[in-house]
């Protein structure tokens, strides 16, 4: 199944208790690509400036990513990140964000992207990812969005709106506790499912993510990584794996989710073995099928 | 296999924000009991006053809880906590403890008791749980221990002998990381291991568990219980259904090890769901035998 994916391509600067490193590629979109294109071809819409390095993209083009979506705004440059990590690496801090070139953005969809049938719409402004459903062509079979506390609290309506155009939505547990008014991750996931989408993942870093569909409530732990040394882009690799698992599967029903989120549990876990996507980029689709195996045989209780 | 808990019987004061409760039959040795006798018979060790009600050990003892070691301390009164729960019930905060009996108590094992080849060193003074070790008549096959920060901090030097001493500890992650002295709970488990114990393991609340063995760091997620009305109890009640577990299984390997915790995050989830032990003492072995069959159905993913 075709996979789209429109998210936001960065520089980043990343500050953890050990470490400090500056100018990593990221973004959403990217790491997304990265973790999808191990299940799937992928198909990339976001903006850079001129300063993106064009091996990068030549990269993801190598990761069967098609980049024709890659939009290099001239004169412009490309969105910069620059965020901290406290000593257990469980809270973040922004230090700067410069938007750059995704002030304003609006992604504009390639004519042979319009008939994607898997579609991802990663964080970001909710009237845009509204605007990325109205460019298909015909509505695909899976619509799963991204969003966060900014514009939880900033364009509910429009929020309200999405929620009822998709299938599933993903969001971390502080995120679902705040759409839902709720203070326990159960019933959060139970009011979110009846806003709209049939399934919900709600991603709890390293203790797992929780799969809500239909009556069902499905909780899956992380994969237990020794070693984290940059946790930045984990959520985006997450759903990238379980959206490209999605987009290979056969059917799409609750067996084809629970693999869907155990891909992403391993993808995830691999994104923060390093700085940016220095482990998830040399990852190879057996050495993630091995990982895949080992973290199924954890949950295999006999 | 026998098996033997010394612990505290308790009656409990507990606030949540929704609703308050008082003179609650508590106690590590009560909720560890209740779990355990799903799987194998318990015998306990423990003090009480003149105040406990003789109703509480006939209902321990209908249950395949010999009481023979339930000591009541003339003149006494039995142990009381009062404790308050944040509004999510994941902080708790104690706002009384009356100690009473449990004051100076040194745990006599009746005679009957000695040959036990299962036992649970439930949380308590680290001298009271090696005078347990030493009154058995021979090493049992399997002993575990729990312990707390209060331990942790003010009797280290014991603590690390009975390391040395035991089969399996079980703390929470809190605990684990202050054992330790490490940042993340993968490599705090590892440290611990280092430290004696073949078995760690480490719980997470709401968010499960981890089975640390030899090389093998294996995660278990909490059942998805939707109601959390009072989280008293729930790491006994874990700590019970898994040493009960072990007690029953033919053979203490790691598939033992593993159907041994999800059977505890089974028994925590009956546990949150009333005031003290009033759900887990009304669940009939089928029941738990269901809930933990739905439980392994979420972790098989194919």
């Amino acid at each position: 199944m075709s996979l789209l994916v429109v998210g936001s391509i960065a520089y980043d600067n990343i500050v953890t208790p050990r470490e400090t490193a500056s100018d990593l590629l990221g973004g959403s979109a990217v790491y997304f690509s990265l973790a999808a294109s191990l299940f799937a071809p992928v198909r990339l819409v976001g903006a850079v400036g001129e300063d993106f390095d064009r091996s990068h993209a030549r990269m993801l083009a190598a990761r069967g990513v098609d980049t024709a979506g890659l939009e290099v705004v001239s004169g412009g440059k490309t969105f910069r990140w620059t965020g901290e990590y406290s000593e257990d690496m469980n809270q973040r801090r922004t230090l700067s964000v410069e938007l750059n070139v995704l002030e304003g953005f609006q992604p504009r969809l390639p004519a042979g992207f319009r008939d994607s049938r898997a579609v991802f719409l990663a964080n970001g402004p909710v009237v845009t990812q509204h605007s990325v459903l109205d460019q298909l062509a015909a509505a695909p079979d899976l619509v799963v969005a991204d969003t966060m506390d900014l514009w939880i609290e900033t364009e509910r309506a429009e929020l309200e709106r999405l929620l009822r155009r998709i299938d599933g939505l993903v969001v971390n547990d502080s995120e679902a506790l705040l759409l839902s008014g709720c203070h326990g991750l159960i019933e959060a996931g139970r009011r979110i499912l009846a806003m709209g989408p049939g399934t919900l993942v709600v991603k709890k870093g390293e203790h797992g993510a929780i799969l809500f569909r239909g009556d069902r409530v499905i909780p899956l732990p992380a994969y237990p990584t020794p070693v984290v040394v940059d946790p930045t882009g984990a959520g985006d690799s997450f759903a990238g794996a379980m959206m490209g698992s999605l987009a290979a599967a056969e059917r799409i029903d609750e067996a084809a989710w629970k693999r869907a989120v155990a891909q992403g549990a391993v993808a995830a876990s691999f994104t923060v073995e390093s700085f940016g996507t220095a482990r998830l980029g040399g990852v190879s689709a057996e050495e993630a099928r091995r990982r895949f195996d080992e973290y199924c045989g954890f949950l295999r209780i006999e």
